[in-house]
């Protein structure tokens, strides 16, 4: 992997575990810095903006600016921006990062009336009436997107309902599948890889979920590193629905890796 | 058909179309009641008391009293009494209809705590943090139980979100599958057999709707007579998964198969 130039980041099990930092993340990052190979974070997080998700981070001793971060809802808004459609009237079924986005990309957000477009990610906020308006307004032919089908969000309280239940909650309500814009989709990727101007060939996937991080690097034909700090454990590998590249413990192993000094 | 005695029939699309009674439904009744046969009305609505129904039944010029009734939260509720487990603390997602069934049958409704069923119906009052609370209920062992999972309401709005979609987000969040109590789960036809005191082989479950009414009494093992005043049409019959015993065009034709003068 010496001839790595950028780096496609998951943040939670990757950077740190909920509001614990991993040891060598922080130095992880300063390396790529100082060794001039670019990066982004790119997180299925749809409810926080890139500026929220950057002060946790530098919170937690890890560099960060908010156009460092690539969220789900960004991609949903990027897809939306450059989708054929001249509508670009959204119904949200989300929280601040979404609006954010939708709004940042020149999106109108409807809250009643007709749309273009269902854009669901996680939202606290969920209801009976919610699911409704979604559901009437899919069926009438707007575009039914999730930023994310994660299933469950795990937490201190437990694995709580992810973005991933409300968008089953919608699709069987409404028949309709939803275009997922985060990973596992490769979409996402794609637009990560062409966002650093770096090409394919010389991107890699790092994150700590077979089921996310690695096979979004796999669909999207892009090389992937799993590391074991997080989700997905080493004997959950041979029988993953996408293999990474190659299975690393740390972040620094992944710097020696790519140094050529692990040999 | 002329051994039948028991009719189980279902409601909507069957004895009226939303407020429009269906023309010849009151009179059928009527034949059932003066020659002597049982029936029993099967509802996979849970958000209604069996009061309720016959109330609605009876403005539209149907004879019912609420013994009359039976619906998918009774059978919920007979399900929970006639289980082995001690505990009957029930965390309900859902509306009046499904807490006086429970209620009824003894279960004491929890609303925060510990809980032995997490038992869940169309409930219009759902919300992020019931789905949360169901998760977390099931994920720690309290068993998951669904009234109906039909997937979507015809109202005069339109095709509202049903108990399925509610039901589809809760499996999602918590990786359980629930059990279901209402058609088409043959559980719900083995319960109103047991109440009318009658067997299988002198029993028809009567319906508009291949998917639910039809498959419920296949699986049941009951006989089962398709009308064509809801749901259903002929040409769905071939490629259903479950085939009526008979197609009829309405309950006229019903009673004069049953009679035999349709020869």
């Amino acid at each position: 992997m010496q001839d790595i130039e950028a780096f496609l980041i998951d943040l939670d099990g990757t950077l740190y575990r909920g509001k614990e930092v991993i040891d060598d993340a922080p130095e992880f990052v300063k390396w790529l810095q100082t060794s001039g190979r670019r990066y982004l974070y790119v997180t299925n997080n749809s409810s926080r903006t890139p500026e929220q998700v950057a002060e946790h981070l530098r919170h937690l001793g890890i560099p960060a600016r908010p156009e460092d971060v690539f969220t789900s809802s960004q991609v949903a808004a990027e897809y939306i921006k450059t989708d054929g459609r001249s509508g670009k009237r959204v119904f949200p079924v989300g929280e601040e990062g979404l609006c954010t986005s939708l709004t940042e990309a020149g999106c109108e957000i409807v809250e009643d009336g007709p749309a273009d477009y269902v854009v669901q990610g996680i939202d606290r906020g969920f209801s009976y009436e919610k699911l409704k308006k979604a559901s009437l307004l899919i069926q009438s032919g707007a575009t039914f997107i999730s930023t994310n089908v994660d299933k469950a969000l795990p937490t201190e309280e437990g694995l709580l309902p992810g973005s991933g239940s409300l968008a089953a909650a919608i699709r069987t309500a409404s028949g309709e599948e939803p275009l997922v814009m985060g990973k596992p989709a490769a979409r996402m990727i794609d637009f990560a890889v062409e966002r650093l101007g770096v090409s394919k060939e010389r991107s890699v996937v790092v994150g700590d979920n077979l089921e996310t991080d690695i096979l979004a690097g796999v669909n999207a034909g892009v090389r992937t590193v799993l590391v074991l700090t997080g989700f997905s454990k080493e004997e959950h590998v041979a029988t993953a629905q996408g293999r990474p590249t190659v299975v690393l413990r740390s972040l620094t192993d992944l710097r020696r890796h790519v140094e050529g000094t692990d040999k």
